[in-house]
Formats: structure tokens, C-alpha cells, sequence
């Protein structure tokens, strides 16, 4: 078992192994607890039932995937804690994936202004990432993570036999967000494909300890964090441009590839380094893709939540692994600085 | 022109007097501005053109009343603010009484998961009470303030020539709650009753100031903050139990005058004090009610957020002006402890 502490909001535990009947340390005997969840993590991951001893529980089961992360959703959750009687002593376990996570944890930040929840994270994407951060957000009307607020978790517990339960597609989602951090960190990250599990375990203790230190520095995502957004604006972008059919994960991976060849066709990355990149982009099993026309870019990348009012941008640029920062340039300078990377023949209908 | 500064999330400054120009200075050329209002205020109260000097201004009006207090309206500005792209660097401001300030201020909270916003409340109670402390909620299938998050407005503008717009029934909704910071204060704050304004300004410098030391103390309503809720267990069971024909104010300056009966009858309280209480009431012109069995409380009071996980509630009790405390008791032993204040007759049945 390994732990990592997270020096935010009073500061939580980041639990990682065999450890999910440690959340009844964090229950009263009274307490009420509203275990949030889908129908596919029911159907292949179990709780043990002395997490839940003494305590009066409830089960929420959503629908899955992506467009059910909503205003909707959230507020089936809210009337679910209002009439079963929550109080600010209650709390909420956020048992799923991402979409489970962002949805519950949305719910708990709002419910009373505030109750206290526990993650327990149940895909590798979510082990990875969405499980620290205090990132709550559901969609609003086409616009991805558009409503939320930033609310710590009590803790997380991380249990990677879980990872058993995973198909290929979910698995590669998380590989993917994955060289994201491969990306950011360098070397010293190894990525590893269906490796033996004591592995996967040091490459979760990586990306999460990571993850842990940008986001004490920087909570509400005014400057340091935002090096986490690394192949996000193109990733957002591709994911919505399949219409959500190449998953989060996927998506980011594409997303750092073209910014890592951007940089190495502008003379910022050597060849060594995005051969290095290229490898891990292939390790990951995920498949390459590319936008049809500049257009397509531009469309999504003008409603990103992260343009700021004078319509700037704050692009993550990558000179090697474990060499990024922060530049901010206009949407046009970036589809410049992206697009033969970014699109197939960018510029043959020119 | 008079200032109040706040000491949390970085720290805001509350402006008393005709300062509403100032709102500019807290604008950029570019920003986005989203002004959410009501019918009632607009056809009352005007902002002078050049506190928008320069940006792009929004309205959203609303309808008007507690009862659009509800994730409808709130998700409705979510849209108007999605459509018009608005980034993390623009801003609302809230043009109105509580209603406008605590749905505006909970959209501002959630959208891209927080932007800024400026509180430009219009009446008596919005000045005194709900502009300042950073509790912003909406009611939720008939739960009063249910779903909501902490959040400071980034500067707070008190014009009082808006106080001239009010008609009694709103006016005396202020100075109901006024009641309450007489009874928490002391002596030293006036309860003026239509008095000069310059009077009025010392008051609301008064109630302010107080209010920000508490919640500087605990913004988040661990235990010190509870004080304010003198009054208030009993004041929304009575709102609800009038079908809010009876205003907030109203039934605060209800339920502080029967908090204050209690310790009177419970020999907590001289008979001194409990006439400067009953004093103060009647000079706020506020009808005197009561409820018309225990039952009737118990059915509101069971329902009230602030009970903990043990069923128990903090009981805020009141011992002369300026001299209350918090008390955790049973539902039970609370309406024990106020029955012969709070109900006609109370033992008729019996």
C-alpha cells in the first residue's frame, strides 16, 4: 500500500493498493453515505461490505458515459441526497470512472453548499487523473466541463485490481492521458502496456505525485496548472469531432503527439526527442488520427473554456519530455503553429 | 462614501454610499459584463451608465421572487452566459434584492467553474444581510438554500438612494433582519425606523462590519458563523408556514422575538432586556405571529439543513443584546424550549 499526501483544503490521502476498507475510517456510525455509480462498474467491480460497516447506505446508479455527465444527471443525485434526509455530516462515494467522479463530486461540492465525498476511482483515466485535482464539472449544452466548481475530495482510494475489469479501449484511455504525463515528466516515467501490476502501480504513484505538487501550487487553475492542459485544446477538439467516439484518453495522446511534431517542425525538438515520443505514442496501442480540414480545428478550439476575453489562447508548447511551458498566442497563431501536424493536407484545398 | 474591507478569498472592499461608478474601475476594455436583474428592480432602480464604461454589457431578467430561486433560472443564465461566450475573465453583476444576488452569485460560482462577480444589492435586506458572506444558493423541490457554494463577490456597491425605491412590506423585510444584528450587537446599533439616511448608512456600517468579522472567522459555517443564525430556525419554518406570504425579514424578527420570550420564560434573560427586545420589534413595525401547534414546527424544523447527522440542531440562544451563544440540543428539547413563545396556545390540545 502507498499513500500520497495532497496539501490542499486541509489536505487528503491518496490511498493506492488493496486499501478500500479503509474508507470506514472516514465514517461515523451514523453517518448516511450515497454511493454514486453506473451500470458497467456495477457489473464488474466490487466493494467490500465492511467499507460501508455501521453506516446507512444508498446507492445512485447513473447512466453511463460521457453525455450523461449533465445538469440532468446532477440534479437526479442532489434529490436523491434531499429526500433521503443528507445533512452536512453526510457523505457522498464517488465509485466509477470520470464520468461518475465529475458528476458526484459536483453534486457534493453544491449539495448544502458543500458535503464531504470519497473517491474511489475505478478505471485507469480516472486513477490517473480525474481522482485528484478537485475538478468537478458536468456539460452543459455541448460545452464540455462548462459548469462545476473546484472541491477537494476527504480521500482517494486507488484499488488496482480493478484494472482487471478493463477492456482494451478503456485501458488505452488511460495510457493515453497517460503519455501526457510521459510528456511532462520525461524519462523517469515509464509507460507501461499491460505490464505486471507492481508496475502499474509505480506508474500511478508517478503521474499522481506529479499531478499533486502543479496542483498545490495552483489550485484554480490560474497559471502552473494549466502545463496539465498539455495536448487538451487539440484533445477536446478531436474528441468532439468524432462525436465522443475516440475516448478522452485517445484523444489527449493525439493531442501531445501533434504538439510534440509542432515543436519538432519549428525547430524546438530534436530528433531523438520525438522519436522517444513517437515510441511511447506507440507503445500505447492508440490509433493516429488527424482533423479533415483547419476549419474543424478552429470550430472547437474557439468555444475552449481556457480562451480568455482578448480571444488569446494559452497553448502548452513541449521542447522535450519533461521540458514544457506556457505560451500564450491568438487561435490563429496556433492553428498555424499546429496545422501540418494537426491535419491530413492541411493545406491542400489552399 | 464609506468602506468596508473583507477579509477573505483574497480580501474585497464593501462601498456604502453613491459609488456605483466605481464598478468601472473594476472592468477592462474588453471585458464581458452579464447583468442579472429582475423586473421589479429594473422598474425602480437605474445604474448610471459609466460603470460599464467601455465594455460589453449582457442583461438577464428574471422573475421576479423566492420562487424562482430554483436551478431553472440558474441554469438559464448558465445558457445566457455559454452563448455568449463568455470566458473566465468576464464577470456578472447582481442587480437586486437576495433573490438576484444568491441565484446570480451561485452561476457566477459554477460557471467554468467560477468566474468573478460584483454585488450591487437594491434593498434594505440584500445591504445588510445576504451582499455580504459568500453564500450563494437556490432553492430545491421546496428545500429552502439547498444547492449552493461558498463564493466572495470581487466588490460589493451599497447605494442607499436605492432605498428610496422600497415600499413598506420591503422595507420592514430589512429591518426584521436588522432585529437580528440589534439582538446579537448590543445597544450600540440603532434600529432606525424610516430614519435620515445618513442614520441608515451608520446602520448598515454597522450590521456589515459586524457580519464580516464573524464570517471572516468561518467562512465555511463550522461554528462561530452559526451566530447568525439567531432567530432564523424559527424565521423559515415560519416564511414556509406562511407560504412566504410572510417575508424573510419578517419572520427572522419573528423568530428573534420568540428566541428572546424563550430565555425570558426560561429566566435566561432580565426583564430589562426582554423589554428592549419587545421594543425594538414593535418599532420595526413587523406584525407579530405565532404558530398554530408544536406539530407545526416540528414538520418545518425537521426538514432545517443545519441539523447535524445526529438529528441534533445548534440551537442559537440568547441571553440579553449582544449576549448569545450556540447550544446543540434535540428537536425535541428545542421545541420544548420555545413552545410557549412560538405557538398559540400551545398546550390547548394537550
Amino acid at each position: 500500500m502507498r499513500q500520497i499526501r495532497v496539501n490542499l483544503n486541509g489536505g487528503y490521502d491518496i490511498f493506492i493498493g488493496d486499501t478500500l476498507s479503509g474508507i470506514k475510517d472516514f465514517l461515523t456510525d451514523s453517518s448516511k453515505v450515497l454511493v454514486v455509480t453506473d451500470e458497467n462498474v456495477l457489473g464488474c467491480c466490487k466493494m467490500p461490505a465492511e467499507a460501508f460497516e455501521g453506516a446507512e447506505t444508498f446507492t445512485f446508479v447513473m447512466s453511463p458515459g460521457e453525455n450523461n455527465k449533465n445538469l440532468d444527471t446532477y440534479r437526479e443525485i442532489l434529490k436523491t441526497l434531499a429526500d433521503n434526509g443528507f445533512t452536512r455530516e453526510d457523505k457522498i462515494v464517488a465509485f466509477g470512472g470520470g464520468v461518475v467522479g465529475d458528476t458526484a463530486a459536483f453534486a457534493a461540492a453544491t449539495y448544502l453548499r458543500g458535503i464531504k465525498y470519497i473517491s474511489v476511482p475505478t478505471t485507469l483515466l480516472a486513477m490517473i487523473d480525474s481522482s485528484v485535482g478537485g475538478k468537478a464539472a458536468v456539460n452543459f449544452e455541448g460545452y464540455k466541463n462548462y459548469v462545476g466548481a473546484f472541491c477537494q475530495p476527504q480521500a482517494v482510494f486507488i484499488n488496482t485490481d480493478y484494472l482487471d475489469t478493463l477492456d482494451e479501449k478503456e485501458y488505452r484511455n488511460g495510457l493515453g492521458e497517460g503519455l501526457k504525463y510521459y510528456a511532462l515528466i520525461g524519462d523517469s516515467v515509464d509507460l507501461p502496456l499491460y505490464a505486471e501490476k507492481e508496475k502499474l502501480e509505480d506508474f500511478i504513484y508517478d503521474c499522481l505525485s506529479y499531478k499533486s505538487m502543479i496542483v498545490e501550487k495552483d489550485e484554480k487553475d490560474s497559471f502552473e496548472r494549466k502545463i496539465l492542459n498539455l495536448g487538451h485544446t487539440l484533445g477536446h477538439a478531436i474528441e468532439e469531432d468524432s462525436g465522443y467516439e475516440i475516448s478522452h484518453g485517445e484523444a489527449v495522446a493525439n493531442g501531445v503527439l501533434m504538439m510534440a511534431e509542432s515543436s519538432f517542425r519549428a525547430f524546438r525538438m530534436s530528433r531523438n526527442d520525438i522519436e522517444k515520443i513517437r515510441n511511447a505514442f506507440i507503445k500505447t496501442g492508440i490509433e493516429k488520427v488527424g482533423f479533415s480540414s483547419v476549419d474543424d480545428i478552429r470550430k472547437y478550439v474557439s468555444k475552449d473554456k481556457k480562451i480568455a476575453a482578448d480571444g488569446d489562447i494559452d497553448a502548452v508548447l513541449i521542447n522535450a519530455p519533461g521540458e514544457c511551458g506556457i505560451s500564450r498566442m491568438s487561435i490563429d497563431s496556433f492553428i498555424d503553429y499546429v496545422a501540418e501536424s494537426a491535419v491530413y493536407n492541411p493545406y491542400s484545398d489552399n
